[in-house]
């Protein structure tokens, strides 16, 4: 399989380097009949795209999202939907220099120790550019999910140490800033911050938080394809990310069982709970909760300032890396997670609909 | 799918319910040749047995792992190993009250939400009772992994918000108290907490510190099994776990990249790393450093104190959780990380042998 | 996945050789809620036990399957269903001469040359009684067909050359003679052929022809799942078989499209075909037609005359190959064709439920 | 998965339709270090463009393939390979008539009745035009085989009733004739038969055959993935195929033991066989020698000729399909075979590379 495939039924494949002649992704299972059109995939990438303040690179990548098959009179046909988005603007002599040395923080040295050589334009099929095919992807099944009731919503949780203030939490702050903060505040110490790591020739990092709403329950496959597993996988595919958590997460090393679970009582004909501990799953089914879960985002690897490493021949040196790189990766990879969530739920939502016999027996009713 | 298998070439597949015949493990996958008995699979079991300290639940299982096929004159055949473990000491009396009581915390409503309707008798196959299937398949997955020299090694690195001193790290202790801490005054810390958890009907939750040493560089496929990504998705598998972090993990949103990148230099002619930031894996690929990941473990959801929740049909009522239970997962929880870590690695071992034509040619050299 | 799971939704994963401690299959994906008990799947695998008649190897195998998860109260829990067959009646001594000889015509040489070594006692997984596995486990994929409406029925079409004459045609004859023929007078000219066989050491061919009646259409998936090529994957996946066909399969090199093309008209309200050249399958996909296929099947490679060959040291030599062997595979291969057949039919089924968005919406309709 | 995927280490992925954007693959596993370009892939797709004789379809479709990733400076990089055919000369008013009756012997009426409506225009996905991107795919595959010296040549074994005579057989006459006929007394047989079909608007069948040569001995995993089945699912995945038989294949029905077994020797330290009836697979798994198996072809459906079937809308009708069409598939076919059979060797290659430990241990010997 090679990686590069997500998902068992709801399966995207994606394609590309960052130097190549472009990216794109496939994604075959969308059920037929889905109202689809560029416009729905742009709206997503246009969210990643680079250049749009003075704390994210200034390449210019105008990503247009073309959709080469799978759509016929505005609906999805039920076979692959493949997306193309030729790659532009590429300065390959800036990254010349980075042919015969490893970046720290980077994957030059893991591909060429894998592979034996590797593309080293622009970090090749390591770089962040990759996450455009996802992101286009994303948006498909973002469509699917909005047409059945289930919203994906992704924001900057905290930067360089400066998280959000619920209490201020307002979610059309996000799309305000350039940090992707919900909380105007915190987006203003994110700033001052900022100027100071870009001042320093460092980068930031930060936590993006995520929640699902309007979910069902039962989605989620016992015992290792659970719900959370496969959102933890989903989200950790994301280069910089090193951590994931679901409800309490990690502060359930500090909690007891009596504040850890969550309540049940009945409302209106319905199993509710009286809080969301669980963060939405309970023994990797989705409990009917929103799904709630934190990414932990590393600082961007790439920095001007001068660090020891080696060069490919085994030789000791020293780099700086130059070019047009985001001083923090958070606000961009916002609508990344957004994706490989909405691809994740898209996915678990299908295969559940395969759980029960009364299902099956609903769909070939009066068709045997 | 139906989520009960893992892996792409070393796949193991599990059965079985808490109160059923029994459980066990298929894995399909396994190099032919590898030296493997039934003790090899004991001695792990062993590891996750109930009933060997006041701290874990006295239930009585004595879990004897039979080899029913696959292996040949003490060698794999290359062919499916089936490990079969007989249920006993079925008490499923004590399960009879929550067959119609969603216990909070537990599974019971989410697999009625997905089935319609389930095995109430010990959890059914949400049990923790499950993960003896995973310890078998991961005891194969680490003989395989100690035949080319790899070690996995997993210890309690906090419980009940008591943490381990590194200072003080002792792996030899960890199998000497009854928490599987590496510490011996961190463990007499957690032993006073759990003694008052217990007075008060409550319990604990953790965290799991797992190692993976002399890895080689280059596991992991690009871009969505990575290996971190493929790591979370196996420890966020195991039931009780709600956070995976891998290196600096969630500290990263405080770090800036000159303190979060490890800088490399070379050693006896091998590429280096001065410090272990990542966690042994760059751009999803291990980078030769050793892997080092948390694993965040909720308290033991069965608490005998009384929970507001309701009934299968819609009620509103109380239950408090009598029974056998664990009154902290972390320290049975150790072994299980450890499995699915072997179980991880030894996949990511097998796949990455086809990265390169040169292995493909290596292998077929003078056969062709 | 070293091959020994089947099926995408519907999956199953058998285990065990001929002569180890036994043999199972477990199915993963079958649906919640279909009743099942013991008595199902022995039904099948009466079917296929040895001893039966003259013309069948005398071993006695009880073949006992018990369910050892996924069915609590009568009825599958959407949890991994397990049988186990325990073996017994091993006469391992019989086999003893083969470890070091490699018989013609069977497994013996490429299983050494894929693994360096083999279980040579019975032929171990190569062994025939490897499909005890898949006969209980599609006995499983039968009764949920069944549920649906849909019929799975296999039978001899040709054996030794002795075809049947479809106007004698007879389905209860099938369950009659010992060569599982809908046709009596066939089955005597069988007869008399099996028994010249038997007396000149040698053995019989034939075909296996199956019929799925009932088929609603639109199941198999483009491009490469097309419902016929799994089929055909699913059927050669049995050890003897050496040609699949469906339709007018081979005939086609002969026939105009003029001839093969079947046309369609309308019947109260429903598309139908006027005939059935394309077995009822067009595109990949089931055109509401039966499915009508064949399979071929070798004679036994097992035969009591002396043949050259090799021995695993590499020296020239011959062998006879003595003990119980059946003198022809088909009559016992019947109910592994339907078997195989039934596991492939319910996987497409529950495949094809999430091709449209229809379906999707009727399934968590007032859910979200 | 939806089935667009084919294969599990060398897997690829297809989209696109007949009058869309255009069509693609993308392989994902191709081991890094394989010397590939688009010349590579052109030398394919030129062997099933159209229009180079009278009698293949005079549409004109120059296919030219484009490499849009996963090359660099000349070799594969481990990365996914993305190929793309943009679509040209497209007369979608030629369609139009079909947008609304149920052409008999296509795919029509099936891809409604799975996904509700389909893009007609050409046939869409259900087009033969889908297979340029398997061959696309093919090619890359057979680049690899041929680095490791094994040879896959497929060619027409009979059409319309005309067999070659294995004679006269000349490997060299097949790029000479129309027919892709290793004989060109056969295809002179064939040049008569076909004018008259076309002259009463009829088309014609027949069978092609396919031979691999050079292969190493241990390919094909048991019991499932046999080499045999994933051929022929490999093979009947191709859209007119209805029928698979390897070595002696159906008239297996008429032989005895004796005849079908091939007997082993020693020849210079090797096993070889002195006949070949097993057509180079035994149990499932190749034995060194010879594959060799043929696929039967169904006549091209689009007939000129007036046949009578449904509309879309549930009335009788009758249908003469007019347009550009081959009178025959096989000619084009023949390297469709190719490409599908060197994908299936070339995943069961990779596949087989993990069934010792020892080639484990090679490959990572000296890096752990």
């Amino acid at each position: 399989m090679a990686g590069s495939s997500f998902g068992t039924l709801f399966r995207i494949t994606t394609w590309g380097e960052s130097h190549g002649q472009g990216l794109g992704a496939v994604i075959d299972g969308c059920p037929a009949g889905l109202s689809l059109c560029e416009e729905d995939i742009q709206r997503f990438l246009d969210r990643r795209k680079p250049g749009q303040s003075a704390y994210v690179t200034q390449r210019r990548e105008s990503d247009r999202a073309r959709i080469m098959s799978g759509v016929f009179e505005g609906r999805t046909t039920g076979t692959p939907i493949s997306i193309l988005i030729m790659n532009e603007d590429q300065h390959s002599a800036d990254y010349s220099d980075i042919a015969l040395v490893y970046r720290p923080g980077h994957a030059d040295y893991t591909y060429d120790a894998k592979y034996g050589f590797r593309d080293y334009r622009g970090g090749g099929r390591s770089s962040g550019r990759e996450t455009a095919a996802r992101v286009a992807a994303g948006a498909v099944a973002a469509k699917l999910l909005e047409q059945l009731g289930i919203k994906v919503c992704a924001y900057s949780q905290c930067i360089g140490g400066n998280g959000i203030d619920y209490d201020r939490f307002d979610i059309a702050e996000r799309d305000r800033n350039p940090f992707a903060m919900p909380d105007a505040e915190a987006a203003k110490a994110v700033e001052a911050d900022a100027q100071t790591a870009i001042g320093s020739l460092d980068s930031l990092g930060g936590i993006i938080e995520c929640v699902v709403s309007n979910m069902p329950a039962g989605l989620g496959e016992p015992v290792f394809d659970k719900l959370d597993a496969n959102l933890a996988k989903a989200v950790l595919s994301i280069g910089a990310v090193k951590g994931f958590e679901i409800g309490d997460g990690f502060m359930v090393a500090e909690l007891k069982g009596s504040e850890n679970n969550d309540e049940f009582y009945m409302e209106k004909g319905k199993v509710r709970k009286r809080t969301n501990h669980s963060g939405g799953v309970l023994g990797g089914i989705s409990d009917g909760g929103d799904i709630v879960f934190r990414a932990a985002v590393k600082p961007t690897p790439s920095i001007a300032s001068l660090q020891n490493t080696v060069t490919r021949d085994g030789e000791d040196t020293s780099v700086a890396v130059r070019g047009r790189h985001d001083p923090m990766i958070v606000p961009r990879a916002v609508v990344v997670v957004e994706a490989m969530t909405a691809c994740t739920i898209a996915d678990m939502l299908l295969q559940n609909a395969c759980s029960r016999l009364e299902n099956i027996e609903k769909i070939y009713e009066g068709r045997i």
